[in-house]
C-alpha cells in the first residue's frame, strides 16, 4: 500500500485532523527515551474515542499493517519504535476522566490521561493513585509495562490497581475484562494479562483504577552513606524488619550532583537513601524512629527526617528529575537505564556488582532504585562511538545476566521491548512457549506492536519495516 | 480402559501405596463441600512428588483420561467433583516446606501444604502469610480458586502473595512461572493466570510465596448493630474513611448464636462488624478510636475492642467457624453458599436484597462476609424435597443477579467451579471467547478438570462420566 493512499484511508476513517503523515510527526513516532533505533512509521493516527481505535485496528487487520501503540512515550525499552512501519496510534487525545466514583474509591479514565492528572482530579475528596513512574506517564503505557515507581514498596504496582479495561483486539472488537467489585474468582485473570502486555494482545483505551485514602500524616528522610554496601544493606534490614516504609529509594552521590546541578537544589552529594512514611501521626513518628535507629546500627553519616508538605514535595520532585537531570549532565551522549530486580536479600551484591562493572569500563554511571523492591537502575552514558557502546551494552547485560543468575528477572518495571528480548528464553524457559501461545491467540496476524515483549520464531515477512538512520540522542 | 488395568497402570508408574480404588477413597474424593452433586473418579492418587505428577499427567493424557486435581477438597463449588471420572489427583501428600528464606520474605512450599502450616512454620521468624481462607485449605488449592479470607481488605488475595509457580502442563511438561523478585515486567504474567485457574491449565505442584512482618500490635473490635443496614453503612463509611481496618467482617445475629451453639462461646448475639487492626501500638490505638466514633456516628448499639491476644484469637476462631456452626446448627439439610462481591457503595443494597430473597422463601440464612471488600456470604440452608432446592438455588441465582447488575461479579473468592458456570457469559461477555481460546492452548485435550471454570461449547464425549446417586448431605 503506497503511503498517500494508506493516509487517505485513515482520514476517512477517523477524520483529517486525527491523521498525520506530516515528517516532524513520524519523526516524533519514530523512537522513544533512551533507546538508539528509531524507524519511521508511515502514518500517526490520534484517535480520540475507542470507536476510533477499532475502526484503525480493523483497517489495520485488514491490511496487515503494524500497529504501535504510545501513550506519552516515555518508555525506555524500545516499546513505541515501529520497527515494522506501519501505524503508530497516538492514545494523547484519549484524555477524559470517564468516571470518578468517590464512594467506591474507583474512576475510570481514557488510556491517554496521565497519572499526575487523575491526582489532581482525585485530591480533594482524600484519595490518591499511588503509582508514580515519573515522566507524566499515561495510564495506558502504565498498564502495558506495569509500571511502578518509588511507592511499589507500599503500595505494589499497576496491576494491582487495575478493576477492569477495555481492549480493542486485533480481531476487531472491544472486549471489556474485569469488573467495578475490589476482588473476583472468576474466569481467566485476563486484566493481569493485559497489564504488562505491552500493547502486544490488543490496544487498551480504557482504564478503571480503584484508589486508595492520602495518608493522613507523612514524613520523609534522607539518609547518607559512605558507600552502596552499607546503604543497601540499611534497606535489606529495613525490609527484613518489616519497618512500613512508603518509600524507599537509593541515590548515588554523583546522581545528587546531578539533580542540583539541574534544579539548582543544594542536597548533600552522597550516597543516600530517602525514605517516606505514611500513616496516623503517632505510627509515622514511630517508623521514623525505627529507620534511624536501624540507620545508625548500619553506619549511617546522617539522618535527616522532615514532615513538612513543602520539603518533601522538593525531596520527591528531586528524585523524580533523576533521568532528565542525568541526561542535561551528560550533553551528546546516548544512555542506557538498566532495571533488574532482585530477592532483597541480593541486593547489595547486585548493586556492588553493577557498579564495579561500569567502574572498570569508565563509564558515567548514576544509581538510583527503589531499593525496597531489590529493584534498581543504573543509567549509562556513553559517547556515540563503537567501543564505547559496546561497553556500555556489555555492562547493561552483565548486570542482567547477574539479576537472573540469582533468580531476579531483567525488568523490574521498564518492560521488555525490544532491549530485553536477548534475555526471555533465559528468563522463562519453557514457559516462553506459553506465551508464544498467547501471542499467536490473542494476535495471529501478529499486528500488534510486533517484534516487541516476547521474541518471534518465525517472523511474518508480509509486514514490512523501513529501516532509517539512527540520528544521534 | 478396564478399571482394573488402570489402576495396575497407575500403580507401576507411581508405586502401589500411591494409588487407590477402595470405595471409600473413590467415595471420598467424589464430591467437595456444600455441593451436591457426586461423582466417582475411577482411581484416586497421591503423588508425593512433582515428578510422580508428571507421570500421572502425561499417562491421562496419552490415554484421554480426566485429571482432578484435590487439596483439602474444601472448596464450595463442586471444584472437585471428577464430573467426567477419571483420575482424581490428591495433593495431601505433597506436604513439605521446600525452602523458608527469612531473608527474602519468601517461602517456597509443596501444593499440599496449608496455610496454617506455613504460618505455624515461620512464625518464629516475626513473618506472616496473611491470606486465611479458613477450612485448613492447602496452597495448591488457595492457587486455585485465588482464595482470600479475613486479611484480604488489608493484605489482599493470593495472587498478590505468589512469587513463582511450578505447574505440571497436561501437553505433559513441568514449567516454572514467576521469579523471586519482589515485582518485574517481563513476559506475561502467567502466575496470575494460574492464580484462579481452578485446575483447569495444569497442576500447581509448588508455590513460592512472599512473606510480610507480623503486625507489630493488634487489636480487635465487636460492633454490634439493630440490623444489616445500619451495619453495612457503617462498613462502607470505614473503608470510605480511609481507615486502616485489617480484617473488616459482618455477621447475623443467627450466625453468632450458631457460632455459640457449636463452640460453647457467649459472643452477645446481634448483628456484628468484627474489626481488627495492625500497626505500631500508637496508630492501632488511634485506628480504634477512629472506628469507634465512626460507628456511634453510624447508630452502633455497642463497640467493644481489646488488644488481648487471646480475645482476639478466640474472636477470629469463632469467625472461622462459620461455616461448621451453621451446618451444625442444621443437621440434615443440604446448603449453598452464595460468595458474590459487589463495588463497596453498593454492599447495603445487595445484602438487604440478599436477606429479603431469602426471608420471602422462609429459608434459614446466616449472613457472613468479608464486607470490606464488599464480598458477603449467605449460607442458605434447606431440606432435600424438590421445592426448597429450588427455592436455595432461586436465591442464591438472584443474588448473583443482583450483583451482576450494579457491576460486581458472581465470585469473590471461592471460584467458579461447577456452580457458576451459568454466569460466565453474563458476567464476561465477549471476554469469555478469549478464556475458552486460553484453555484450548493450555489444554487442548481438556483433561485438566474438565467441566470446570469456563462452560465448554463442544464437550468431548469421549472423554467419560459416571454419574452416581447424589446421596443426602
Amino acid at each position: 500500500m503506497e503511503q498517500p493512499s494508506l493516509v487517505s484511508c485513515l482520514e476517512s476513517l477517523i477524520g483529517r485532523e486525527n491523521v498525520s503523515a506530516a515528517p516532524a510527526v513520524l519523526e516524533q513516532h519514530s523512537r522513544g527515551e533512551s533507546y538508539d533505533e528509531s524507524v519511521l512509521p508511515e502514518a500517526v493516527v490520534f484517535p480520540e474515542s475507542s470507536e476510533q481505535v477499532l475502526q484503525v485496528v480493523r483497517f489495520a487487520a485488514e491490511n496487515r499493517l503494524a500497529v504501535t501503540p504510545v501513550g506519552a512515550n516515555s518508555s525506555l525499552e524500545g516499546q513505541t519504535v515501529p520497527v515494522r512501519g506501519g501505524i503508530s496510534l497516538d492514545l494523547s487525545r484519549m484524555s477524559r476522566i470517564v468516571e470518578f466514583r468517590a464512594q467506591d474509591l474507583m474512576i475510570t479514565v481514557q488510556a491517554g490521561v496521565t497519572y499526575p492528572k487523575i491526582n489532581e482530579h482525585v485530591r480533594r475528596s482524600g484519595l490518591f493513585f499511588p503509582v508514580d513512574p515519573g515522566a507524566h506517564a499515561s495510564l495506558g503505557g502504565m498498564v502495558g509495562t506495569n509500571a511502578s515507581g518509588t511507592g511499589a514498596v507500599r503500595y505494589g504496582v499497576t496491576r494491582d490497581y487495575v478493576l477492569m479495561l477495555e481492549v480493542v483486539l486485533p480481531s476487531g472488537e472491544i472486549v471489556r475484562v474485569g469488573n467495578k467489585a475490589r476482588k473476583s474468582s472468576s474466569g481467566y485473570d485476563l486484566r493481569s494479562l493485559f497489564c504488562g502486555a505491552e500493547g502486544t494482545l490488543g490496544v487498551v483505551t480504557e482504564v478503571t483504577l480503584r484508589l486508595v485514602g492520602l495518608p493522613e500524616s507523612a514524613s520523609a528522610a534522607r539518609v547518607a552513606f559512605g558507600d552502596a554496601g552499607t546503604a543497601t544493606e540499611y534497606v535489606v534490614s529495613l525490609i527484613q524488619a518489616g519497618a512500613p516504609v512508603a518509600r524507599c529509594e537509593l541515590i548515588d552521590s554523583r546522581s545528587v550532583a546531578a539533580i542540583n546541578a539541574h534544579l539548582g537544589s543544594s542536597f548533600p552529594e552522597q550516597m543516600t537513601v530517602f525514605l517516606e512514611f505514611h500513616g496516623s501521626p503517632a505510627g509515622v513518628a514511630e517508623s521514623v524512629e525505627l529507620a534511624q535507629h536501624l540507620a545508625f546500627d548500619a553506619g549511617a553519616l546522617d539522618f535527616q527526617a522532615s514532615a513538612d508538605p513543602g520539603e518533601r514535595e522538593r525531596l520527591w520532585a528531586a528524585r523524580h528529575s533523576h533521568f532528565v537531570a542525568t541526561v542535561a549532565a551528560n550533553p551528546g551522549l546516548r544512555n542506557i537505564v538498566t532495571d533488574v530486580a532482585v530477592p532483597i536479600s541480593a541486593l547489595p551484591d547486585a548493586v556492588g556488582h553493577a557498579l564495579a562493572a561500569s567502574e572498570q569500563v569508565g563509564l558515567a554511571a548514576y544509581l538510583v532504585g527503589h531499593v525496597g523492591d531489590g529493584n534498581f537502575h543504573l543509567a549509562l552514558f556513553y559517547p556515540g562511538d563503537d567501543l564505547a557502546a559496546r561497553n556500555a551494552r556489555d555492562v547493561a547485560h552483565s548486570i542482567v545476566e547477574h539479576a537472573l543468575s540469582v533468580g531476579g528477572t531483567s525488568t523490574g518495571e521498564h518492560g521488555v521491548g525490544l532491549r530485553k528480548l536477548p534475555y526471555m528464553e533465559a528468563e522463562h524457559g519453557s514457559a516462553l512457549e506459553l506465551m508464544r501461545g498467547i501471542k499467536q491467540l490473542f494476535d495471529p496476524q501478529g499486528i500488534m506492536n510486533p517484534g516487541k515483549k516476547i521474541p518471534e520464531v518465525n517472523r511474518d515477512p508480509s509486514l514490512g519495516a523501513k529501516r532509517v538512520e539512527s540520528p544521534s540522542n
